[in-house]
């Protein structure tokens, strides 16, 4: 079986070859075919037909600038940078919400569109030099410092999220601010100098004392909160006695299949709550649950 | 089989428990048995044993801050950022030469101490606000603006580097500025809302025109040049016409396992030289290699 994560199966084509070509960029500005996506600050907003809403370029606040997208059947999408929208606005409800009932696809666009404009809102100064003197660059796909001549390109963090498993039962915790009931997989940042397997390994033994062995990847998601890349793993640990870092975790247990099948089912008497089908935990999950042991 | 890609192994425990604690912190600063990172520049010394050179802190500029890389053996080891390192500092010849001599995991220990003070030594100023008042955090695994108070963190920029295939051949193409001769798998920067398997998808299709199905992940490893996670992966062409964008890629051509063991095995009339083994195209190859068709 082939995972089928949330957040992605964009139609954007991303049009590389525009960014860098000052006419090309120049026509697509003057396209009357070309839309903009509607926001509410960083949240998205849902037309009546349940998928994102998008107008004309004339919508855009006068002093915005205006990022491409790509192109969607040949027509150019983009976004406007508003720069009175607050850096580091906090998750709203209404974005897990709109998550949630967005198909598959329209979140992906969305997720490419926020993890864009939230990174030039976080950097609109240059991190070399400091300067505010610091322009969009590349149809907004990067920045250039004209004091220092840096270039900055949008940024993305890789985490690694993983199930551990033993004999058959997998390791499940969970955050102080994760909703009532629910549990998920463990998660942390690959830092510089370390490669994929081994955030696996360095992170369940920080968190949750285990060793273990034979990282495999399942796959990726985007997670545009602010730009993470979740890499969805599973590793096998010969001894599952935890110690649990409780800064980080405030729970977990191992459960078995059919304990996250009730789970998904929504059973009375279920273990957890899943985590939600845009996440790719969720993904992970029902992936280990289709998988022979 | 199960690939062992460069610049993975470091015997260092990152230690994360320390990160946060300054009395250990500060303890591990005063301990007669800490070790500090022995650096050219931005380049590894090797010691005559053809490891990594280490001293005592006693050897640290002055004014230099010591960032914890972790423990080895208990001991704390250290790396001196000292700011008369130029940003962006080239890659030199010598710390490929040094790649190539190092033991796998002393490139790995070294990768990641480069990747860090790298980053510093680019990030001295606050992205959000401009300010130079940014201090380090986290035993130098981070800033923080003292004047607006964001965090920042060491930055991490996933990399999909693949391979095509097509009826047992793989696509292999140079950039512009490589050795003479040297031929590789093409790659590119992960964007910010797409998957690993989706940015595989695109870098192949605008660099050389190829749509591919049926991503597969293969493994993963650090890039010190400033801070790629590099995730190497393998994708099936059904149609090989390649339209190569020549800006990125001055040739590309298929080749057949017969090729590319003959490569590896450096025969008279190869058609090509692979990458050096720390170089994860280099496992690639050498994976699909033993691979069965």
């Amino acid at each position: 079986m082939r995972p089928l994560p949330g957040l992605t199966g964009s139609p954007l084509d991303r049009a590389d070859r525009l960014r860098a070509d000052a006419d090309a960029l120049a026509n697509a500005l003057g396209d009357w075919r070309a839309r903009l996506l509607r926001l509410d600050g960083l949240d998205p907003v849902i037309g009546a037909d349940g998928r994102l809403a998008w107008g004309s370029l004339a919508e855009a606040p006068e002093d915005a600038t205006l990022l491409l997208l790509g192109l969607i059947d040949g027509r150019p999408h983009f976004v406007a940078l508003d720069l009175r929208i607050p850096p580091n606005a906090a998750r709203s409800r209404a974005v897990f919400r709109a998550l949630d009932l967005l198909p598959r696809e329209e979140a992906a666009t969305y997720a490419a569109a926020r993890s864009l404009i939230d990174w030039h809102l976080r950097h609109l100064f240059c991190a070399r030099c400091g300067s505010g003197d610091s322009v969009i660059a590349r149809a907004g796909w990067g920045r250039r410092c004209s004091a220092c001549g840096a270039e900055h390109f949008p940024r993305v963090d890789p985490v690694v999220i993983m199930l551990a498993e033993h004999d058959g039962r997998v390791l499940l915790g969970r955050q102080p601010q994760f909703p009532p009931g629910r549990y998920s997989a463990l998660a942390g940042f690959v830092e510089p100098g370390e490669s994929v397997e081994e955030a696996v390994a360095r992170e369940l033994w920080e968190e949750a004392g285990l060793r273990v062995r034979d990282v495999r990847y399942v796959t990726s998601q985007p997670w545009p909160f602010p730009s993470s890349l979740m890499m969805a793993c599973i590793a096998v640990a010969d001894d599952p006695a935890l110690t649990l870092d409780t800064t980080e975790i405030e729970d977990a247990f191992w459960i078995d299949r059919a304990g996250v099948a009730a789970a998904f089912a929504g059973a009375a008497d279920r273990a957890f709550t899943p985590p939600p089908p845009f996440a790719i935990a969720h993904t992970l999950l029902r992936w280990w649950l289709e998988t022979p042991a």
